[in-house]
Parts: C-alpha cells; structure tokens; sequence
C-alpha cells in the first residue's frame, strides 16, 4: 500500500526563534488522484491519501447514488497501469443486479473527471500534465519575512463573515511588500481562491506574476494549480501543505509557505523570494 | 444579492457552563448552489457561498482550463429563473475567440453537475431533491452528553497520520455509548466521510442507522448529505455548520453538532437524541 505520509524539506522561519535557522524535515500528508472505474470506464477521479481506497470507492458511490448497498457491488478490484505497475490509484467497481442496470447512464453524467490526460496515475504524472498548460515562474521579485509573517493576519481583517460564524475559508492576494489588494470568501477554499483570481481576470490583470495568495486553511494540490494558472509567484497557508502541493509548487517554480501563525511560517519550496530565509 | 450569513437557532452545551441552558441564535456561513453555464447550457454546479458569483465563475473556468484570459470571455452574466425570479444562483458565460471554438468540448466535459434536478436554484430545491433518495430519519436511540463530548478526542486518538502532518482530515463511526467503531484519515474531509460510510457498506452494515458521525473540520451540506444516504442518525463536527448543513439536517431528522471542542458542543437541530438538553 502507498504511504500516509511523506518527508519533505522545510524551513522553519520565526516564532520567537533567530530567522531561517531551523532546516529540516516535516511530514506531508500524502495527496495523489484516485480514478474510479465502473466496469472498467473511467468515472470520477478524486485527490486523495492513499488507503482504505476500496472503501472510498464505495462510499463515494454511494453518495453519488450509483450505488445502494453491498448487494449492488459485485466486485471493488485495486487494478494497476501496464506501464506503472507499482502505481495503486485505479479501482474498479463492478456492479451488479438494478446498479448494473443503470451503469450505462450513470456513465453519461460521470463526473469530476479531471481535464487532462494523468486521471488516476499519480501525482508525478498529474504534475507533468499540468506543465503542458503553464510554464516554471522565474523569481522576479522578493518579500520581506516581515512581510510574509502579516499576510494572515492581513487576510483576517479582510473576513467580514468570518467573526460571525468561524465556519469560512478565505483567500487574499498581496503586493510584495504585503499588501492586501483583494479579498473573497466562502465556505469552499477552492471558491475563495476562484473568486480572488477571477476578480483579476475580469479586470485584465492577468498574469497575477507581481502578487502573493493567501488562504484561510491547508494547501492542497487545487490551490497551488489554481495559483500557478493565475502565474502567481508566492502562495502562504495558515494550516498544512499536501505533499503533491509540495511537489506542485517545487515544479512550478512557486514559494509555498505553510503554518503561517504566531508571527512565523515553515517555507517548503523556493525560498529565494525571501531574503534572510 | 444574496447573504452570506444567516441566523441559525442553536443550543450550547457544556464549556464550563451549567448544562442546556443556553438557548439563542448564531450565525452560520451561507451555502448554495451555484450554477455555471457556458451560452446557456449547464457545465458545472459548485456549491458556494452567494457574492462574488461572477468573478468565481471566471476563476472557476481559468483552473478548468476553458478560458485563460479576459479576453476569451465575452458576458459572464446572473440569469434568473423564470419560477424563482428572487434565486440568483445561476451564472451564464458567453466565450468568444480561440476558447468559443472548444465550446463543444468543454461541454462533453462537463464536470461537478449534480445528479439531481435541483442545479443552481437554491438550498431548498437541492434538499427536497435529496429527499427522493432517502426519508427522514427518526428519534430511535439517545447519546450521553458526555459521550456526544468525548467524540472528538476519541476521534483525535484513532488518527495516526494528524500527529505527523497536521494536515489531515477523520471521520468516525460512533456507538451511542460513544465507542469508535471505525476510523479513516484523508486530506479530503469528505473522503474520510466516504471511506468510514464505504468500509461498513462493504460489509453489508447498511443502513447505519445505531452510529453518530463525527468529523474534524466543518460540517458542510456534502458531509450532512452522506450520512443521511448511509442512514446515520448524528454528525458532530469540530468546527462550524453552513447553513445548508444546518437545513439539511432538519430535513433529514440527523442531530446536528458543532464546535464540538474543549468538553462542550452545539447543538443545532433534533436535540431530542440528547436527553438533559
């Protein structure tokens, strides 16, 4: 089985210690796509950790209402790519009885089939794919770890929903010298990230390649690919980095902070955009 | 426009306070449906928080690889509909140039569209759709306060990878005595949801109509939605509830609680499962 969780190389900046002397490892949860099949056609392709995949097939379909209850599953098969046999990320569901009977139009509405040609090989493959839509940043400019430290708390005084209800994401983009141009919210990061970039773009200032992002919560490998098509150069979370937006960013040529709180941040790729890191 | 909170009846409990006792309104982030269209036909439903809707269209679009620049769009335009001209929850986009000529293609691709009738109108129709999968569940057992307060750290203690990352999501299937019964650990809180309700499925333990849900993050419409399809009478989530989660639960006959952290919790819906409420 694929790993949980994975090492990945980290700068550890501030909180109350001197800067950038702390370099190490931290553990990454593990983030690849996951493709599932029905009798062996492509159906849906979900980021996941690896693990428990037969069983995330299943509820997923479940929830999708291909699926009732067990009596509808005829087989949950782990299958591998001829070309990438030590790759697990297929899982075939083969239905049986009324399921069965109803495969060929749930077929038709399939869903969440990612655009490009990598669905459920791995995350080096999904990487590679993307690179065919976008091109490496080069470093162009720098931020202070000053700087860098406030966009958190930059971006809180942007929510105004969230000291209602603490149940919502937010995204911020930030000048190099750390100020916040715009701000959006919503229950989704996905959206609020959406909102920000697509703000700019209705406003003709794409590429975004003189500004940093912000957001409320994890980086995962969506936020990072969201980034880089927007050609933003810096991406700065409150809460953790998935290992593929780890891998994401080292290839994209973006600086990705993560546990950006209490004043210090871990830098997990391209630190050259921070001068003193 | 839209709102983005709404007041939402609630019932905290516990946190050092005398049990029950405090009765009154909070705010929960608004979550709808939010419908995009590509010159009038549906391509994706998201579920979002209202305001913005244009610009989260457009960076909607920029990651989907249709559009890449203001100048593939033409009108990106709010479109009523003719029963429900107060819901403004769809969005039309019209491209021109280079990305109208893939119009076509992207519409065989088309992505994230509900299975159900309900696209892009609003929270209510989505849930009165949801309700020909499955019927209002009913009062058959009740949970201790204590043990609705412990799921949280009983939770915390099944999760192997959190300690290491900091960055993963459980879900767990509770007793009523407050036992963990089954755990899983994904990046994707919804994920989790579906490996815990696809690992009972698969061993014909449907419907889970004696066990509680608890998740680490927020409870979404997308969480409430899983547990009422695998039969779960209660969902307990660390952080807050969105108001469609709130809506849903009502519906469902699920007992709802939120910021369930630091030995006390909320109760937002059914709190007749908990007796002492």
């Amino acid at each position: 089985m694929s790993e949980q969780f994975r090492a990945v190389p980290v700068i550890h900046v501030g909180r109350g210690s001197p800067l950038g002397e702390s370099e190490r490892s931290d553990l990454a949860a593990v983030e690849e796509p996951l493709e599932v099949r029905l009798h062996g056609t492509p159906f849906a392709v979900i980021m996941r950790t690896p693990g428990n995949d037969r069983e995330l097939a299943a509820g997923f379909l479940l929830s999708e209402g291909v699926i009732r209850t067990a009596a509808d599953v005829g087989a949950v098969e782990h299958c591998r790519h001829p070309d990438h046999p030590d790759v697990h990320n297929v899982v075939d569901v083969y239905l049986i009885g009324e399921a069965a009977s109803s495969l060929d139009e749930h077929l038709r509405e399939r869903r969440n089939v990612l655009a490009n040609s990598s669905c459920g090989l791995c995350g080096r493959v999904t990487i590679e794919s993307l690179r065919t839509r976008a091109a490496p940043l080069p470093i162009a400019w720098t931020m202070t770890i000053d700087a860098a430290a406030a966009m958190p708390d930059r971006l809180r005084e942007r929510q105004r929903v969230f000291e209602g209800t603490g149940g919502i994401h937010a995204a911020g983009l930030f000048t190099p010298d750390g100020v916040c141009v715009r701000a959006a919210e919503d229950v989704g990061r996905h959206n609020a990230v959406d909102k920000v970039i697509g703000s700019m773009l209705l406003d003709e200032r794409l590429p975004l390649d003189r500004f940093g992002l912000a957001v409320s919560g994890r980086a995962s490998y969506e936020i990072v690919q969201k980034a880089w098509l927007g050609g933003i150069h810096l991406v700065c979370a409150v809460s953790a980095p998935s290992s593929l937006a780890v891998d994401l960013a080292d290839e994209a040529g973006i600086t990705l902070l993560g546990f950006a709180r209490g004043g210090g941040f871990n830098v997990y790729t391209h630190a050259g955009r921070l001068p003193g890191v």
